[in-house]
């Protein structure tokens, strides 16, 4: 259920037997600690230790309360007993596909379970996994914190892109990005080109584009595109699955299987382990996103020190910015470069073991519709409608 | 989920984008008026009428505001649909059982649901359903309630006793419970005597009592309910399946089944829907309860008024005491009289279409262990332990 | 400051500086145990200890925690330390008044403080004080409590009536009061007479009966209830004051004077400390209020037990009931019998040294108009305006 | 009283009858934005103005809700009315003194009412007033919202300064600053310059420096000092009041009047009525702490742009950071050029008729001893204690 009441709330109120009362409040499951930990978790007994190292406050005296403290953490890995197999399922032209868990690629680390892509690993010769948002974001938290945690080592990198949003990328309005424009496109291309440089030296990975076609793309625009991604020695194929089915990406599909039977890749981290925290944030910030520098208030600078000196200071950094830009500025587009990476907030996943760093002016929570989805769902002579 | 901070909780906290705050609280599900709906509904679209009924507030000029008018009752019932669907199991002896619904048998009516009591009586030639608690709750709110609102008519009651709950009403102390002593036993007889009396009178019902055995019972002790039974023109069976299984309660399904088939049964209502709620209770509280009367303050009086007056005065009363004597006072055992029903509270069930009557000092929402049982809840070696 | 939405609040959220989050709650001055101690002080030392008797809460073991457990008390003296010298104001005939101290009459005892009523008799030939809502209430309080206390004794009782509230008590509408109606007045009367008999018999004191004149009165109806007073031997006086100042007065001042003089004053409590708390409530109810008996739900019951066991046994009853009528009902007009008196609720005033006992459905805070006095209240060249 | 526990509450909880739940604070007198309109008032129908133009909340579409929209400000007033009237005490020496209004020198503007330094200039020849903390808060705020608001024009500024506190600046331990150190005492002079350079380039007035003597003080770095600000043409006077009364401070105070008899102040603002908020905090940034440029996240740069639109764009700024250094971090000392003042927050005072701007790291309430001052304070033999 998905109900903003429940936010931010008062708790333990109407007498003793009721507990002691507290600020307290709910997140959305996909936002949950408990998700990030689900989907890192290479066993059911990791899974258990995890879900124990969750910290759900601090003493008086500042010592962190940890789930295993509470003896929560068994109950907890019962009740996610089941949920940790992975869901195999088949897509419309009845391919097997590995749906299983999906925290949020902004406060969490945006991919879907070890335990699935390990298991698609046994099952199949090539397997193919998303990493939410922009590659600055969803491929850099695969790299560093999924990759990191699990020893997975990816073959190549599909970076997806549309004409329409290079276009954007190249000052474009989003209403005029429906018309051809290859000044503007050729502006944009500046953005593709940051991803596909972060890609290949910083993340050491081969690297194809994929350019998802839609209906006004000229052939003009897809040529612009893969000429200049052809000059970095990059193959950019446009993908019409949208439309085609399976058909529709076969053109890509032989590409990477290509790319990743070459074994051309190195991957490598953005940063080490054993950076302190402030500087692993700092080298994303510089390497990623082009930036000057960061900055954070002193209390903020104060609470990365406390996490530094208290056990997660080898912990990776879980960047949670706008997807709309390289920098925390969601209007500056293309490529900017000398911004300053703003810290708002850090906040500490003991039991997932990377910490957040909040960026910025980014809701951590979804936005929701002015009128619930809910009003809409009903059945009606048996039959459920308005869930989608 | 069972967690007391949850009963009384502030809402909506943290700005505009969450609403407005509110008091409000959270009810285990089996306390919830969904829970009692389910109960009696008769099929999809009547569920779906029912909870489109609920009150889920007043307006400031005190208009009902219904899960009906937030277009919340489709999404509920698209939830609920296949719950619906009445679960079929089997015992240790591989007989069939239906388990379906579970209401409180305090603040609801505490019957399971009317579809899988219908849906049994498709399959078996007997059906035995339970009605929870005492005889004078759980009966009566099984006939009031549940056979009023959905025909059902039963051809006969099974009132389970024990000695030891009879030598308890007789004034034995409940440490020696468990040694023979006809005078307090012949004493208890009294709270029985008055149970099988209700049935019989009241509710109509041809009647059979099962003497639960428990190893310390005496044949003395048996032979003595048997021989007052007998006066009444009622048999009463040992019945031992908690020892023997089915075999243990075969006496006693041999002699149920000669009393159904004599068909006797003429069942009554204690009271009809036309008479005003004050007299509804009034009515259960003499005849059922053998009190003198109802009280309440004048707050009370006025809600009930209010309610009468407002749609709901032809609705049931669903009384909710304590299960430990006739009375209101949980102390005074056997088969008091002259004792005055104190109405507490009353609650406005508007679609489960019944009006919940809180009488005396009872607990609507059960405690809790002091140790939360999820301590004990692990996963050891891959198997869930510290369920039971 | 009269803000209702201080009533019921939960404070010390924003986190560890700012305590440990609770439900409290503001009361207005004059319901607040403060003002009640405040009135029943004899002294700046006696103020201080009973300020530090104050029960503000309890232990999680329920063990009472004091204001001076908090060392609270030594500053609220400090406080009050010119509070507590009476004010000396006049009337507008010149005449000297003390006003000094206000507790409510409801859940306190409605008397103003006993060091202005010693100071007066320091000054004075005779004093005249006032003792809140009807003489079942306000006099029985001033007697049991403040009588009881501080060991004052009056000589005589003057009791207030109009002819107007008489006929209402004799079951005429309110509307009517204004005619002139011999019958219903004579009814009416039974309420006058209990209450009379209440001073006379139960409190032991000489009576003098005060008609406030209205100008709707008529000479019968004055001479009716003066032929009725007389019959019990109690002289009744029409008392003008409204009209024409001290004047007005005269004839009931020479009247109460007489009455004072003849010394016949034998006052007596309604009941002894000694006596078991629910024992007094009973004896108010039975002997002033003419009720057949008292009841309370057992949590109410357990409670009133349990400040019987812990300290409070020995205090007076402070009870808080309509002032409309000699029940709990405020629509039971004249002097009814048989009925009984409902307990909701007991408050411990540690401090003060009674148990206040909530009876009925009465309000113990004063509803506020819609519109708030403050929007009335201007400063208008630089003259207050709106205050009254 | 000063209850943290009031800080952060929520209200208007229990039933309609108290009104609409919402989320609230208490703040301290001083802390009001009352206490800022009191001291800017200029006459009783400017503060009732004032008052009512108070914003107290905003409606759902974001339209403010003033004081006056309630009709409050004619009650606030009435209850201002005397306390408007400025309070004269005398010194020690039964010198004339004008105590009236605090508003924190953070949070609001720091300088007493407007309407007591008016009675003064009419009651002396000369007239001193306080403006709290560092010259870059204090004086910065008095010329830039108190004189500019109220036409005062000051003819000299004095600087006080302690030869402990600019050892301190010139990097001395805090337990090392009462040894004689004339290097760190050099380097600490930085601070001075840039305070003096402040007051004489950027506020346009003559100033005298006052060493505020202390013990361990020695001669040489009095002499150090006096000679630093000579090169600049400011006397700086060692003054001695705290231990020698009147006569310790009378060669400053001949100094100061030489100086203000010099009649050389042209006094100026920081900035003009005229320039964007934004504009107008970057200029004290830069000009007045050294700061080479201002930052805020995004959500601030839309809350002060929406600000500038809707009215307050003309107001000054109030800007609230540590009084420990020129910048927003407490520990850098001495004369910091180069760092960005971080905007954390703002609000709008739209009766006092400023936005403050909280800047850094800053509580913006005092923080308040673990034992509360009560504990102390006492009655004892009818005299208190423990009020100091």
């Amino acid at each position: 259920m998905n109900d903003r009441a429940l936010r931010d709330v008062v708790v333990s109120l109407g007498g003793p037997a009721n507990g002691f009362p507290r600020q307290d409040g709910f997140d959305i499951v996909v936002a949950s600690e408990v998700m990030a930990i689900f989907c890192l978790a290479s066993s059911l007994p990791d899974l258990k230790a995890r879900l124990g190292n969750i910290v759900v406050g601090y003493t008086r005296d500042l010592r962190p309360v940890r789930a295993r403290d509470l003896e929560a953490h068994g109950a907890m890995t019962v009740l996610l007993k089941d949920a940790l197999k992975p869901n195999l399922v088949q897509t419309l032209e009845n391919n097997p596909a590995i749906i299983h868990g999906g925290p949020f690629a902004n406060i969490a680390h945006g991919c879907n379970s070890v335990i699935a892509t390990r298991s698609a690993l046994k099952l199949a010769d090539y397997v193919v996994t998303e990493a939410g948002f922009g590659a600055d974001l969803g491929a850099e938290k695969f790299i560093d914190i999924k990759c990191r945690k699990s020893g997975l080592r990816p073959s190549a990198a599909v970076v997806v892109a549309t004409i329409r949003a290079l276009k954007f990328h190249g000052g474009v309005d989003l209403k005029a990005v429906g018309q051809e424009n290859l000044e503007a496109l050729e502006r944009g291309l500046a953005n593709l080109e940051r991803h596909v440089r972060n890609v290949r030296e910083h993340y050491g990975l081969p690297c194809v584009v994929s350019i998802n076609h839609f209906t006004q793309d000229t052939a003009a625009e897809h040529r612009l595109v893969q000429e200049r991604m052809a000059a970095l020695g990059v193959p950019a194929v446009v993908a019409r699955h949208w439309a085609e089915g399976g058909r529709g990406a076969e053109e890509l599909a032989r590409t990477v299987a290509d790319v990743v039977d070459r074994g051309e890749a190195r991957m490598k981290f953005v940063y080490e382990d054993s950076a302190p925290l402030w500087e692993k944030i700092e080298t994303v910030a510089r390497r990623i996103y082009g930036a000057a520098g960061i900055s954070a208030d002193s209390r903020v600078r104060a609470e990365i020190q406390r996490l530094q000196d208290n056990g997660a200071g080898t912990y990776p950094v879980c960047i949670a910015k706008t997807q709309y830009s390289f920098s925390t500025d969601a209007a500056l587009r293309g490529a900017p470069t000398g911004h300053s990476l703003d810290i708002r907030e850090v906040r500490l996943s003991a039991g997932a073991e990377f910490v957040v760093v909040v960026c910025g002016d980014i809701m951590t929570m979804p936005g929701l519709p002015k009128a619930p989805a809910a009003e809409r769902i009903d059945l009606v002579d048996g039959a459920v409608v308005g869930l989608f």
